[in-house]
């Protein structure tokens, strides 16, 4: 298959791996890479510059073909030390940084000094306009569907993937609610060049989280996620659990930043990914978990995916083709 | 084009003027069987039985192609006589009908009787399932995106189409979020028989609705709709303006049914839609608002769809047929 993000990033497959906190490791990434796409480890997971020099090597002697690296630019309590990310990636000769949650424009200089392509990654097309005037090479545009941080404006993935095509004349991922090849080819009929994937990649083989998150996973449906920090203005999209739902009837009833901000902490997540204790605290999960029931390796689910999207296009062919009554 | 929503109807073009209230008349209805589509009247806005039998030979004098009446099964305060509708449905044979609001159980042995098709519209799998138990021919499935009652639970169009797909045997009809032939390309691939279009149709030569309200749809962004009545269990997708940013911050404080109904009340509408005094209350609008920016007839607009399908298709060749790098 080829597109712009395949042209750009020099994939097989324009399937990206969304930047996904706690998630995002080299095992995952370089699977995604070696099947095709474009792998992301998630530096904020990381932590320090040396433990990100570490997993990038780490997927370096994993696979030779390109992979990306996240910067997460949101706001934080816990400050991100996202200038030394940047020269451990320019020293480690890293091609592609996933940028969000906020505009890359001071970050931009650096990347670009060192070579490495952007993609930034939205949720508005207002943001998507500016990071092209920036120069960014690519934009991702994510729905209200998708895992994380959905923005406040709750747009549906099929409108802005087409309204970012409209607008842009600079390469648009569409992410949020993908999850196989019919998603794939809807993506790639709106006019996108590909398409970014994070709950998805969360239930294979090669991501790190515990068995009952998978188990989880396998059964939710497209109603298993909720919105939670609209209030703070800064929403996000994660997994329905009795713990989700007490923040958000806190959320309702008033209930302040400081109050709520224990009980946002990725600490108590931790103990969701890797313990499986499915109570403990939150977890970043996209409406596409209604779309899959199984746990697949990536290999695996990447031809699967391919094979889907060339079905969806003979389905085209065939009613377009087809005599009209 | 050939989908098996073409094939029950009758059609030669996929697309369905979805039941609007108060724009969906015959010339409108017409307009689009006429060009191959699916037009739709909508018998709540004509009130009674015999102004719908009017309205019924009026679009039957225009085209001689099949259309649907459009019976709106939602909660009112002012009851609607659907017995008597579906009589003068029977009478004057009307060949398909769209239902919508709540499970057409009582109505369908009616209108099976009548040998009329009935396509129910829902905003969930789990509806769709019932009605599809039920006997309906075809089912719409409409995302958050849609204007009018997207349902409670903000599933996207992307995710729930493809979960209809997945589950249902009957035509899957998708809506929410469409108003070119990029997105009927994106819904095909998807695995849907065809696309719903409400908004989209509002902006055109033959919808009768006031020139202020067509230049509000010429120059509204994805950003333009909210959704009101969440607070009553009853989401509505409304066009932004300062009367319906006030209802929804009247929802925040708390305010109660009795006190929001005179606010929401259709009598307010009639204002917006054909006086164009678009203050004067809420007018139902869907994200695709954000999507064009003109005022075709439907005979352009609908070639013009087309085409952009055809061309969709033609880019997903090229890039399945394209080397890898």
């Amino acid at each position: 298959m080829k597109t712009r993000l395949t042209e750009l990033c020099g994939l097989q497959i324009p399937i990206m791996l969304g930047g996904m906190y706690l998630v995002g490791r080299a095992e995952l990434a370089a699977a995604v890479s070696e099947a095709g796409g474009l792998g992301t480890i998630t530096s904020k997971t990381l932590g320090t510059p040396e433990a990100l020099r570490e997993e990038i090597q780490k997927i370096k002697a994993l696979t030779k073909k390109p992979f990306a690296v996240n910067l997460n630019l949101f706001p934080s309590t816990t400050p991100t030390p996202n200038q030394a990310f940047i020269e451990v990636m320019a020293e480690e000769g890293v091609p592609i940084a996933e940028t969000s949650g906020r505009s890359p424009e001071d970050i931009l200089p650096l990347l670009k000094e060192a070579g490495i392509k952007v993609i930034h990654k939205v949720p508005g097309i207002r943001y998507a306009k500016t990071a092209q005037r920036l120069g960014v090479d690519a934009v991702t545009v994510v729905g209200q569907e998708t895992g994380g941080h959905p923005g406040m404006s709750d747009v549906g993935t099929l409108v802005l993937v087409r309204r970012a095509v409209q607008e842009l004349e600079i390469p648009v991922i569409a992410g949020g609610g993908f999850a196989d090849g019919y998603g794939l080819a809807a993506a790639l009929a709106l006019g996108a060049d590909g398409i970014l994937m994070g709950t998805r990649f969360m239930a294979t083989k090669e991501a790190h989280v515990h068995p009952h998150l998978q188990a989880f996973l396998q059964r939710a449906t497209e109603n298993d996620t909720l919105v939670l920090q609209r209030s703070i203005g800064y929403p996000s999209r994660v997994g329905k659990n009795a713990f989700a739902e007490d923040i958000l009837k806190r959320e309702e009833e008033g209930a302040t930043l400081a109050e709520l901000l224990p009980l946002l902490s990725g600490k108590r997540s931790l103990a969701v990914y890797f313990e499986g204790d499915m109570e403990a605290g939150i977890f970043s999960l996209g409406q596409s978990v209604g779309l899959f029931a199984d746990i697949p390796s990536v290999k695996e689910l990447m031809e699967r995916i391919v094979r889907e999207a060339e079905e969806a296009l003979k389905r085209l062919q065939t009613i377009f083709g087809g005599d009209g009554p």
